[in-house]
């Protein structure tokens, strides 16, 4: 159960999802992050960022993050579920490209701290091909999700019931993207 | 200088400003969660929001983002910047009231990690006389500032000038707060 008293049901609204419909203020923009950084267009495809999502979210050790952005990622990857789990294991064994070879460990400097990011991890990705906005958003996307991991657990929320809850929301995410505050999407 | 070419002149935009202006997709909600979280308003005070958000900054020693929020929350606590030192060197011994003196403990243990905010933290907070909205926001200001600050450091970006950058800046924040996206603003 949450530290605070959220006024709804944790096993329908589990992690973050609680924590979003209790303070519209905040959940708002957190929406918007989230889909700027993961859904709209961007030469990072939706698989791999949701890969770097859970990947920063498994190093958080954030149960909720980690198991929801792992089923979102294997939803968009065409390696599912296997391919999460090898990255989760070991980025530099897993059937990941050499792009996301680079990427990864910049991700994980992040999760370390922001200094940890040095101009030789940033070189090795540019040698990999990656652009400036891969670079930017490879580390705003780890940034966002040590934010999120930590408000997640921070506030002492229940993750999910089980893998096929996960799998439903990995669904409609896929489909809908996160941001579904009023007025910004046209289909209502 | 940054690790990618913002194009932008960093001893203008120093630290997230010139990252907010090379990503306008990513720095709108970045600045709406800004303003909600530290100007809009609440039962804390916008200088002990600001003194969460320096403190936390302090503890990632993200230079950046500690100088310019200790002058933002300087700028508007009656003890200026003596009771932000004050903060930053000891909480526990500062002149600050018994519910700010347990929230940064919160805030702190956000900071190494969202599971380490334990029921007695909490409960010492409530008793303090926390609302359950102010631990929420204690929690995400804390967590939000760990992906600011893990920002404007991976990135490489540089640091203000000096302290008069700094309190320049406060004044305008004072004044106008975060958001500044277009359409947000009656006054244009």
């Amino acid at each position: 159960m949450a530290h605070i008293e959220l006024g709804i049901d944790e096993t329908i609204l589990p992690g973050i999802m609680g924590l979003l419909a209790y303070r519209p203020q905040t959940g708002g923009p957190l929406q918007q992050l989230a889909n700027a950084l993961l859904v709209e267009p961007n030469s990072l495809s939706r698989g791999d960022r949701e890969l770097i999502a859970a990947y920063v979210s498994g190093l958080n050790r954030c149960e909720f993050c980690r198991d929801s952005h792992s089923a979102f990622a294997a939803e968009q990857l065409e390696g599912g579920s296997g391919l999460v789990a090898d990255v989760h294991a070991d980025p530099a064994s897993a059937p990941i490209s050499t792009l996301m070879k680079a990427l990864l460990p910049i991700a994980a400097a992040v999760q370390q701290g922001g200094r940890e990011v040095t101009p030789s991890l940033v070189s090795r990705a540019k040698a990999a091909g990656a652009t400036d906005v891969e670079i930017h958003d490879t580390v705003l996307i780890a940034a966002a999700f040590c934010m999120f991991n930590r408000y997640v657990d921070g506030l002492g929320t229940r993750p999910g019931q089980d893998s096929s809850q996960y799998a439903a929301m990995a669904k409609l995410i896929a489909t809908t993207g996160y941001d579904v505050s009023p007025g910004t999407r046209g289909d209502g």
